[in-house]
């Protein structure tokens, strides 16, 4: 094969590979992946993927529908970098290499604090490498997971809904509904992508929410989060929350960092927190806080009860710098979507 | 002439006396107008503008250019309905009757209390009258006069620079700037065209603003708007205020309408309120908001200094209630541009 018709052949098994992964479950601690095993000539000998936690993953489940002696100098195309880490499984790197596979090609390292170095294990045991072909996508595919395991944590999305002024409730704490059916709906949506939906214990026991994600009819959706109550006092027994398709987690709050990090070894890789605003403070003061969604309605409150209490800012200068990325009108709403700027990057002059 | 034709020159003329209207001054008591005469056949025998209080109307400047007698069986053609009153100069509608107008065509009713009734005047002495000619494109053109004489006081807008969580100011007052470049830039552009500019004495002390408009080197504007300085606390002698081209005005504040009656009795059509927060709130809390514009900086402040206060909105049913009319983005920053909804006429629900 020529230099080009080898990255052609690699691309469109590299395509087939995500499309593999894409049949993995898409919530638990272990990532979606696929793996086409490809002849010298570019042919498919075998497909895999990997089923979950404690299942076979995408490389041993393709390679084992292979007679043995079948994948001697085969070509092994793999959304991520080959584990180099017996878990509950072995490695996969030296699966590949007791194969007889000569060359492998993945897409994005693997980031996993134990799980890494396959690459290295291939290349010592004279495996021809090729990492990087379509990462972008697979990084795409595979983004809260490549979060969660590089920095150690969820991905966290604070949301509120409040009025232009900045108020979640009037002076008499209620509320419902601030933003209209529109911004709701978004919300429901948006619950449903990510792993786990938060709020204090506050807010329990005093909106009692369901933490589900509903359509407009008030029905499940497929994907649930998994609810967690942050807080130290107790809930009450007949909570909404109690009664979520998924057990309540419920974590102090006293140390987020830490209760991240439970939370990441739960296998929980996106967190939407959605108040009250004692939570939503205290991420933001903590500087957890990678997206931001800010549902604005029209309308003006005034008074005591801000989305956003005291996050420490004495002077103008320490304010939280945010971006927008995105404001789209939902019915009579506004969504406004925000990152926090990171001053090393930011080019923006300090106030 | 063909019913048709007729009412093609009526349009053509009336454009014509709008672009006349054009010349008069921007800012002052009387509003702008223009006069086009007409032969029967449709020439035009003459053409006339108002300069200003004190000088001649446009429709008695069009007639003085003509001969005595010239403009009998003639059409006048003007953009406001002429005046009934007598006052500085004589009423036009007496005027057009003298000079022997057999037809008037005018755009949109006069809406003063005094100069009000000039058609019935004009049918009276048996003139044909033909109102509403190109009526929304000179309804646009004299928005904001037509409004002060209609709601006897000023069109108000309410104008505030918040970060999105709705701070004004860190906790130490600083603020200086929440927004960006090309805020500042729209903020000064709108107090060009604004007959005056408001803020609290609580601002001036804290703030010191000059209240000019200025381009983005700091040089004034050609229009400037009259500054006004709401409050019963003395100013500095050598407050920036005190340098505006213009003299400030000092009302108490105490009765926000009987304070707008002062301004519209002095030609001021439009108030812009530049704050702060206490100002702001007040015109809010009193119902006088016709516009509201709010540049949300993409920052997060938290603390106490929030760009409303108290609104006395106890229970969220009763939360004012906005429509967003415009959003823009204006470099990092969005411009919010609101204005109140009337119960009446809004389809929304109540929260």
């Amino acid at each position: 094969m020529t230099t080009a018709t080898r990255a052609a052949t690699d691309a469109a098994a590299m395509r087939r590979a995500l499309g593999l992964a894409e049949r993995g479950p898409a919530k638990g601690v272990n990532p979606r992946v696929g793996c086409v095993i490809l002849s010298p000539d570019g042919d498919v000998l075998a497909e895999g993927w990997h089923r979950g936690a404690g299942t076979a993953h995408a490389e041993v489940d393709a390679l084992a529908k292979l007679e043995p002696g079948a994948a001697r100098g085969a070509t092994a195309v793999v959304t991520l970098e080959p584990c180099n880490h017996t878990g509950r499984t072995g490695p996969c790197a030296a699966a590949l290499v007791d194969a007889g596979i000569a060359r492998v090609v993945y897409a994005v390292d693997d980031p996993g604090r134990h799980s890494a170095g396959g690459a290295r294990t291939l290349r010592d045991a004279g495996v021809e490498v090729e990492p990087g072909v379509l990462a972008d996508e697979v990084e795409a595919f595979l983004e809260d997971w490549l979060f969660a395991a590089r920095e150690r944590r969820p991905r966290v999305t604070v949301k509120w809904a409040s009025s232009l002024d900045g108020r979640v409730a009037a002076a008499d704490g209620t509320s419902r509904w601030i933003t209209g059916e529109h911004a709701r709906a978004d919300v429901h949506r948006r619950r449903a992508t990510a792993d786990a939906i938060a709020v204090g214990t506050g807010t329990v026991l005093a909106d009692d929410p369901a933490l589900t994600a509903r359509d407009a009819d008030g029905a499940l959706l497929d994907d649930q989060p998994v609810p967690v109550v942050f807080g130290r006092r107790p809930l009450p027994p007949d909570a909404a929350v109690l009664r979520h398709p998924h057990e309540a987690v419920t974590l102090p709050g006293a140390d987020l960092a830490a209760d991240l990090e439970e939370l990441q070894r739960r296998g929980i890789r996106s967190l939407f927190v959605e108040g009250g605003p004692t939570l939503a403070t205290a991420f933001l003061a903590a500087g957890i806080v990678d997206d931001l969604l800010v549902y604005l309605a029209p309308a003006l409150v005034g008074g005591p009860r801000t989305a956003v209490g005291d996050l420490g800012v004495a002077t103008i200068a320490d304010t939280l710098r945010l971006h927008f990325t995105e404001v789209v009108r939902l019915g009579d709403d506004l969504l406004v979507v925000a990152r926090p700027s990171h001053p090393e990057t930011d080019t923006r002059e300090r106030v």
